[in-house]
């Protein structure tokens, strides 16, 4: 099923070790975001909704898939990874959990598009051999356009939705960003890894910044913000 | 995504109307099996449970994606198609709620299996393009194996498990038969298409009896029955 090369390359062993670490998160990443994504779809209204949170949550499990492999290859456990690392995705979840539909389509859509810009801003910084494997974890997009056009028409439809959406798209980037920080505090390895040649805060400021600035354009594609 | 063809072949109009009916109607068990796959996981006990359970899920995703583009390339619209079908799958999941974990892992076992040999049936009396899309439904077989494992370690540990999953293995396999049942008497066309061959309901008992010989198989290798 992967294309991409199950070795490692040549990096260093201090590069490597920070690779696997970043896989094995982004791994509980997937894991956490399925179950997620199915709880929160309890509100979805009609069957045409429901069928396209279930073809995102299998998308989900496309990417925790290829990541899975590449953590075995890698020498790690991906159910001890899972184990781990997924409090702090279980945490941002519980700090965001949708109270209307509007707000789980927001989330789908917002959340699906943070992480296609963090897998983005990644494969930048990345060795070669980690660069192939994250264009495999993106090759197979979720389609949350749904979303949008759902929430597109709410909020014209009924304007009053607008400023509330707004807010909670707000909220959802600073949780995001809050608890990715979390994780960079807690993984000095993987901080090293991603902003090594942007001298440290400095880096990590910028490389939050691009995201929140596709964030807004994203606000601005529902309508919002 | 689809390698077999889209359109329908030069069978008669009669039988491709069959076929597409038998097509939504196994689309809307691919969803109704998705949704209440998840929903009956939430008693696994790890998270190496939780992730077998999500590629199964997954693997009903595919499934339907499959059937999904079969029905719309024969004229029907898949969310209606779910709308109008799910309810006797629905019916059948709640006759069958586990009240266990092993029972959901039992139920997971067996039902990937009945579906497995239920499409393996059809596939013999189909026409020859039907076939080909079963044949694609059936290549990404999920994975029921962990279920087999975790429930014959089970009853080796704890051999008082047996009888009750036995009777739970006896009763799975009678609810599904009677629901299939329900599907063939309300949908005529889709009895003929499948039996016209084998002289009604003669037929349809040695369909069952099968199903339900290669069940009895299943329910030894789970170390029941």
């Amino acid at each position: 099923m992967s294309s991409a090369s199950l070795q490692p390359d040549s990096s260093s062993d201090a590069t490597n070790g920070a690779v696997t670490k970043l896989f094995a998160v982004l791994l509980a990443g997937e894991y956490s975001a399925f179950y997620r994504l199915i709880e929160e779809s309890k509100m979805a209204p009609d069957v045409a909704s429901q069928i396209a949170i279930a073809r995102m949550a299998a998308s989900e499990i496309h990417h925790f898939d290829v990541l899975a492999a590449q953590v075995s290859a890698r020498g790690l456990d991906p159910t001890a990874s899972v184990e781990r690392y997924r409090s702090v995705f279980d945490q941002y979840h519980s700090a965001t959990t949708p109270k209307t539909w509007y707000e789980s389509l927001v989330k789908a859509y917002v959340g699906d598009g943070l992480a296609a810009d963090f897998y983005t801003e990644l494969a930048g910084v990345l060795p070669g051999d980690a660069q192939t494997v994250i264009a495999q974890v993106m090759s197979q997009t979720s389609s949350s356009h749904f979303a949008r056009e759902q929430v597109t028409a709410a909020v014209t439809r009924d304007p009053s939705l607008k400023s509330p959406l707004t807010l909670w798209g707000r909220r959802l980037l600073g949780e995001a960003i809050t608890h990715a920080q979390w994780v960079l505090a807690a993984e000095e390895e993987v901080t090293d890894l991603l902003f090594a040649e942007a001298a440290s805060l400095q880096g990590v400021a910028s490389f939050f910044d691009a995201i929140a600035a596709e964030h807004a354009k994203r606000m601005s594609d529902l309508g919002l913000g």
